[in-house]
């Protein structure tokens, strides 16, 4: 199948440097972060404050292992092995992460998010607003 | 920035044949389709079937036109442009696309899904369970 290239579009600034210190599905932690787009997409931005506070935050997760295809559910060896599709472990044969996040403000380009469990350093791929009635 | 490669695990099989006949935001139509998953990724698919049928496919919109920054919401072109990343259009710079979907069975490495918008022959690039605590 034809392959297709990635091109980061920001990139993830949080205090959260390593993946031994980010949360499993940190989510639910309310970890502050900032999304910092290349001001070249910045039109790209506009009407994303409009919503209702929720946008959702894709990044490319750089340090995953993408030969891997079964893994211990959160990181916890005590639970059985399962595909990775099953899963929302950042090893996976394209490793794209879903961050629901809240947004909190825009400055420039710079989106201030609170629910972020990406490590500093992760690239961004893509925005998008959230729905309740597509994503719930 | 770094790039990455996409490669696409699997293809989507459905009666929708062309942008055209697809329904904006169709998820909520009921559309089923069925997901033709690369054999090689089987054991990764393992445990998907134990949630409570809702899963996130994640394809490339290979149509997509990754110049554009602004669009009329919905392609309702009575309504104002928007930045690309405050919609759900196919067009942004990276086509990533995010379909909650219901499965309905397994057979082999072949989902059957029900609320899939998505045009027949469209790449998937990755499969998560659905976590209403993460995604709602």
């Amino acid at each position: 199948m034809e392959e297709y290239i990635v091109r980061p579009i920001g990139v993830v600034r949080s205090a959260l440097k390593d993946p031994a210190d980010a949360p499993k599905q940190g989510a639910l932690t309310g970890q502050e972060a900032e999304i910092v787009v290349d001001p070249a997409y910045l039109p790209a931005l506009d009407g994303l404050d409009r919503g209702k506070g929720k946008i959702i935050v894709i990044c490319w997760m750089h340090r995953a292992d993408r030969g891997r295809l079964k893994v211990h559910p959160q990181g916890r060896e005590e639970l059985p092995e399962r595909g990775v599709f099953s899963t929302r472990s950042p090893h996976r044969p394209n490793p794209v992460s879903l961050h629901t996040v809240t947004l909190l403000s825009i400055e420039g380009s710079v989106l201030h998010v609170r629910g972020m469990d990406a490590i500093d350093g992760t690239p961004v791929v893509d925005i998008k607003n959230h729905s309740p009635e597509l994503d719930g």
